[in-house]
């Protein structure tokens, strides 16, 4: 598609369903981090298309890969077909910058593939990498990698691909994550279908009880900054601080790196 | 676009940025308002267009036809060209069902525009009315109207246009308002650029306690429900009751009456 250079500022598309509501706070995040002087008129146009039913699940799509399973759909190649969906959206001669609110979704096999499925596209459909944007924002928060040691907790297919050990330890971090033996304890938070993140909305207290109990562990293990690095978590765990620990929300770092690639001008401060 | 009608779930598509809060709200209260057993797969497929810059301000626009004013562009117009454009992201043979999440644009010269469009589009999109959805759901909050004294507070726009008026007495309730002299307060609430809800997310404590004033004022005038009639209220005053009076919030109304028209069986009830 040719991009009249004119309209400078690109729509964000949401590549949304992964979970549901990660992609609502996601698109909560885009809002609150753009500066809107004139009210509605000021606001980032946002194309959020949340499909669940047409994504398999990235934790058993890894799982699975990990058996040798065959003729599984790739989420990542679901997820391009998702995104082309909603591309087909745009106003004419309008450039898009899309980002997917999924820590699983980064995991290498998945993330690959709907990348150079987007990128057959053309220039005109852009996508921001939330791994990426999750290291700018610990960097902000905590300074440049020098050994700190900072906490990640997860669903078990985010903590078995290693994605965050591999990132983190790349820019100079010491990943520190929960026992093993209570990490089926994190995945029931996400997961468990009578109490968990996924199955029942507002986040129920059992939930809550069990991503706090986890965080905990974290802070008991002297880090100096925490990743929710599910997306689910953050509604369990809000705000920017845990126990005067910083918080570095994946999901806050993918929205502000989407209004900044969107409209460079428009993005909030930090807030303090 | 001929419908299979083997694929009974329709989509639902989100006319937002009106304002781009309220979709986000409705988004998230069409989440909650479904019976997701099987966790993200079970979820109905949304298509949420949040393009607020291409929607004239519908106050503005309903003050300007007021005063006579010529080549006005309606707000409906714009809209229906928004819902359309979301529609091209649905797959093959999928029907839709749309609802936009603004008090003020369902004011009749605005939403007969639209609803005109999108009628033109052919059956497979439909279009539900949040105005018909909340005087349902004010039915299942306090019985079918026999004269209860009904509140309701809104931007300039929604109250000017007097569309609640007739549509509460024409379900036997009647309608209560706050004093002439307070309706800049709720104005400004919503629109004042330092520190109204529009203009500053999440909501300032100002906003906040102008809200609860408002609403206080209704509550003294004893009403025995409160209708927020502008999608940015419940944002400040959140939950489904107010000092033991119900909120009858338009944005759940609609919600739920999209969740029951895409697929029925999954609509959760009412939380107690």
């Amino acid at each position: 598609m040719p991009v009249d250079s004119s309209r400078v500022e690109k729509h964000i598309i949401i590549g949304g369903g992964v979970g549901p509501m990660a992609g609502v706070a996601l698109h909560g995040k885009i809002i609150e981090a753009t500066r809107a002087p004139a009210g509605d008129a000021s606001h980032i146009a946002v194309i959020h298309l949340s499909d669940s039913a047409a994504i398999p699940d990235r934790t058993g799509y890894l799982d699975a890969l990990a058996r040798g399973a065959a003729n599984l759909v790739n989420p990542g190649h679901a997820m391009a077909a998702v995104v082309g969906r909603a591309a087909r959206a745009l106003p004419a001669n309008t450039a898009a910058v899309a980002g997917i609110p999924c820590n699983t979704f980064h995991a290498e096999p998945i993330y690959s593939a709907f990348q150079d499925e987007v990128e057959k596209t053309g220039p005109a459909l852009t996508v921001i990498n939330m791994l990426t944007a999750t290291v700018d924002l610990l960097k902000e928060r905590i300074g440049s990698g020098t050994g700190q040691r900072v906490g990640v907790f997860a669903t078990n297919g985010t903590r078995s691909s290693r994605i965050y050990d591999s990132l983190l330890a790349a820019h100079g971090y010491r990943i520190v994550q929960v026992p093993e033996a209570l990490q089926p304890l994190v995945h029931d938070a996400i997961y468990n279908p009578e109490w968990g993140i996924k199955a029942v909305s507002p986040v129920t207290g059992k939930a809550a009880a069990a991503v706090r109990e986890m965080a905990l562990h974290l802070v008991r293990d002297r880090v100096e900054a925490i990743i929710p690095a599910c997306t689910e978590l953050p509604l369990a765990l809000p705000g920017t601080e845990f126990e005067a620990i910083p918080l570095v929300d994946p999901v806050l770092a993918l929205a502000r790196a989407l209004v900044r690639d969107a409209a460079p001008d428009k993005l909030m401060p930090l807030p303090a």
